[in-house]
């Protein structure tokens, strides 16, 4: 049943998203035997203004 | 002061969403005695190539 | 697919919160016509400590 | 290594998405005494159509 | 309206969080105009266990 | 800058989370290309009482 949110700078392609989401479910899979079914994964872009680190934003750097 | 989110998949129209605030606010203050004027919902709407159950997205499918 | 998650203060009984998930489960199902098996509900206690609305917490009230 | 997140109606202009970003770093770090690089913060804007209280959305006011 | 949800590491004394939950109400107001019992702010906080950045756990260093 | 959140229910020992959190940080870096130090990983735990699938929670199977 585990749920992974994955927040990422807008950006990816589609290509990277799909093996992102492939890759993540795997890897859950592989540490705590979750059966594949069971593994939701949900991204979420976020804008380069949107995101700072330091109080600078992505989009401000 | 209950805090709702609720992801959902994209494409629902603003009917179904104006319900689904009002059905799932309901809800709560049925479930749990809040006034609704301390319920809070927020809808989150997830593109198709943002989540994936097993590892395949809802578009891969 | 929809998945709800639920903040809420701690302090509820487990009959409440069992009452809860039953029912924002029906409301899903009802205002969008998911089916049950696909809706996931998560609950969140949050202390009273951490939980503040114009700056003052619950617990300083 | 605080994380915050910041849910906001959309609408807000660049400048005060900035300033927010920068005004919230500072909180973080002046409370708790973390370092500046070690403070991320995301904002998330929310439709006027995703967000209720009392089962109102924004948009139905 | 806002929403701030705040994570951080297990550790800090209530006076930090009631002081946190103070600054960041004060710094979304100044930010952005917000009236103050329309601001909400959450605090979650992670066991070191529960965290990790490049791999490596806060309880691990 | 990637940020996952793993929710998990309770249970998991402490070596099946520091293998999942090193997993997933290599299947973040694998599929995108970030930086190992660049990605964040956190756990949360759900009691079985607080997970529920079509309106039936963990604790109530």
């Amino acid at each position: 049943m585990p749920i992974a949110t994955i927040k990422l700078l807008e950006g990816r392609t589609d290509t990277q998203k799909k093996k992102l989401v492939e890759t993540v479910t795997k890897a859950i899979q592989d540490a705590i035997g979750a059966s594949p079914e069971n593994i939701t994964v949900v991204l979420e872009e976020m804008q380069r203004t949107h995101y700072a680190v330091g109080g600078i934003r992505a989009s401000d750097k």
